[in-house]
């Protein structure tokens, strides 16, 4: 294997300037999901990406997932490219997903270039939308093939794919598709590997292997049948706003301690030897501090940081819908109003405990208060979290391919987001899932000038072949 | 007198529908001072005023206050309207005041009839916007002089008016006027009277002798450079939200208890002469409720209930700014909020003081938090409350007027809102002002359906008639 890992190492230096101008080639398609007026080009992403691994010999079914009403258009979802390559019954089979639409882009919020057109900088900033959320990623497992295919090296693996044109406007459509396809397209999987996260600073590589859940809520809070005027009805009616904000007030303190009795009962206890994956990990809270503008850090260890980041849960405030929200001076009393908060989740959380333990707390609050006004909590989103042991074979596969690229053993991270579509396929498919991310925290996935570094970019393109070698020769089953 | 005055209410009865008719073609000139489109609709309408009465011999002296910025346009602000009516050393002057502006109307607000078209119903009900506020007032001076010249009856008074057509908006550039003109056009007043408030209830007229002031802050509370995503962040950093929650709770609780210390210290207590005024006040929780559509009514008694719309302070919580507040769902950490908050505020508070009791207590509840965001109180408007005494001989000219017309003493009320131009004339002219209202509580002044009842419209016009013939004949300086 070493001989060919080299020799594919070696393709994938000499065709660098040729890779960056595929990724500029898919940049300048403006393929942003949530604008009615760009689903043609999304569409086209889609195309150019089911073509160019046809034209690799792969064998692709697309699946369109129907229709979505959106700025009151009715429009067809882009299509999912389900696809395989190779199909070798001595080989393991490995599935990535990726996603082919980017956010949203206008020179006029700041750009420092026009979006759509990559920019190579001096200091090896690749600059363009999309670049490392998700084009870059695709891109790598393409030419990865590409590469393999074209200098005669035997590819190491049976490659399954699931690319989808929806992931930053909520994956319409794909759980569907995934939960269809489990034991059709999908069948056979023996790991599953997705590079669409992020290091967690600029310089040291990692394997994920755990993403909190998110429990949604709506605190609502009924009075008068409509708006007053607090001139003249001030002091004489129950308001639904200090009612609201005296049971906000009681959900968490500004330490971030959730107050609600019994949440804290289900987290998994820190062991010894999770303690020890926070030594040494690229985190420090001077750069986080800088990136905040303001130092508001709760926590005075960078661990501390990132175990509330990533293992304990937290609770936020989000808003308040139905209140006064604009600027300037309005003498309103709202009739109703939802106060907007959620729960990041963790080990051994349920989203349905955590409901019920947040209704039968603010219901004896609201008890407390004695108000005439009617309180309601409706939990609008229950996502589970996600937890993977880094010992297993596939996350192995992915530290021995990370050390051999950059030559470090990488940082085992956990995000405090969700991405939900790792639980999809976990829980269909009933196989591992890796997250390999390509690129770095400073990239700017969702901001202005986004941009994948040139090292990043071409040390992944090797790091994606060099994971799927490395898969071929551990077993999978210890 | 007496004889003068029975003519005019002769006169008023024979030419009802002469002053239906006149109201009709006030209620069809839109003015509708928020709408930049309706601007020359405005001015159309001083300018009818004021060729009416300079129809009749009254001299007028028409202001135009400036410019003003309205959705992105620059707009002439609409003239006020001075005008001088007799000018008899041997008499009284009475100044008044109303406003010939409305409020935005459109029929798919929910209107049963064109807004704009007055409609007489049935049941007595004069129904199209500005019927009641304020053009059924304004009208109701005009009228009474222009009866008075008809039939050759003396007019009673010298009659100053101050008519303004932005009271809609703010009454933008009025002040300036009123300070200006004081030693000026307004010179010589003895006594004033504004028509443009309503009374308690349904059925029973009310002199009005006082209006509470209004002191508005804007709590801000400031954390990170920019918004954060909970998942990242959350539990990590001071959220700016809770922190805001947190101080938003302490202000006042369920029951309108305001629990900022010192502020009740300053409050006029209630003398055993003002708990009479309480008795036999047409008002009453069943209503009340009925128009709530929600019985969230906090105090048991009616008398409680009044004072704490007229002569005790209230807290009133408007809503957040630069959180989340639509519809739906967002995880994010908003970096920067503004709670809103009022204070009513009644004799004897002083608005600085306020702003320092307020400001003290939020500093030291914050410093309890120990939290790293920043916090800062500003109070963005501090207008005083406003107090006559009802025993002074304008509302006993008020009073005799109103039982000569409705054969019954008038409720003595105070309104929990303010009427800014009120405290302005009082102070500035240093003369008294009597709020003598013309239209019911049912009246829908700002809302859809809006009325005023034949029987107040007539009626009214006699009601200012009488109280410019009380006035002639009351020592004003007793
Ligand atoms: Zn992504
Ligand atoms: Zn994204
Ligand atoms: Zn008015
Ligand atoms: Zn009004």
């Amino acid at each position: 294997m070493a001989n060919t890992v080299d020799k594919y190492f070696d393709l994938v230096d000499q065709n660098q300037q040729k890779f960056i101008e595929t990724l500029r080639e898919v940049v300048e398609i403006p393929s942003v999901s949530s604008d009615a007026s760009k689903r043609g080009e999304v569409v086209r992403m889609g195309e150019w990406l089911q073509a160019r691994w046809e034209q690799l010999g792969a064998q692709c079914k697309r699946i369109d997932p129907g229709k979505q009403i959106l700025e009151g258009e009715e429009l067809d979802l882009p299509p999912v490219i389900l696809g395989q390559y190779g199909n070798d019954a001595n080989k393991k089979t490995v599935l990535v997903y990726g996603h082919y639409d980017v956010q949203p882009a206008l020179l006029e919020d700041g750009w420092a270039t026009d979006p759509f057109t990559l920019v190579e900088m001096d200091d090896g900033r690749l600059v363009g939308r999309g670049s490392t959320d998700d084009k870059g990623p695709i891109l790598g497992w393409l030419l990865c093939a590409e590469t393999h295919k074209q200098a005669g090296l035997d590819f190491p693996v049976n490659l399954k794919f699931c690319f989808e044109g929806m992931e930053e406007s909520g994956s319409e459509g794909l759980d569907a598709i995934i939960v269809d396809q489990a034991d059709k397209w999908f069948k056979g999987t023996d790991v599953v590997c997705i590079s669409d996260n992020y290091w967690l600073g600029k310089n040291k590589p990692c394997l994920t292997h755990g993403l909190r859940g998110v429990s949604y809520f709506h605190l609502q809070v009924e009075g008068p049948g409509a708006d007053l005027h607090s001139g003249v009805f001030g002091g004489t009616v129950h308001e639904p706003m200090v009612d609201l904000v005296h049971l906000l007030s009681k959900l968490v303190d500004t330490n971030g301690r959730i107050q609600i009795p019994g949440i804290y009962d289900q987290v998994m206890p820190v062991t010894d030897e999770e303690e020890l994956t926070y030594e040494n990990l690229e985190f420090s809270h001077t750069a986080l501090a800088t990136d905040l503008k303001h130092d508001v850090i709760i926590h005075a260890e960078e661990r501390d940081t990132l175990k509330h980041r990533w293992r304990y849960p937290t609770l936020s405030i989000h808003g308040v819908e139905g209140a006064f929200y604009s600027p300037g001076d309005k003498t309103v009393i709202p009739a109703k109003v939802k106060g907007k908060f959620s729960l990041r989740t963790v080990p051994n959380m349920e989203p349905k405990r955590v409901a019920e333990l947040v209704t039968a707390f603010l219901e004896k609050e609201f008890a407390k208060l004695g108000s005439k006004n009617r309180m309601r909590v409706i939990e609008t989103h229950g996502g589970r979290w996600w937890y993977s042991s880094p010992n297993h074979p596939n996350f192995v596969a992915g530290a021995r391919a990370t050390e051999l690229v950059y030559g470090v053993k990488p940082d085992l991270t956990r995000e405090g987001g969700s991405i939900p579509v790792t639980l999809t396929f976990e829980e269909n498919l009933n196989v591992n899932v890796l997250l390999l991310p390509m690129g770095a925290a400073d990239d700017g996935a969702h901001s202005i000038n986004e941009k994948i570094d040139r090292r990043n970019y071409i040390q992944g393109i090797k790091l994606l072949g060099a994971y799927l070698h490395e898969v071929a020769v551990t077993d999978m089953t210890a």
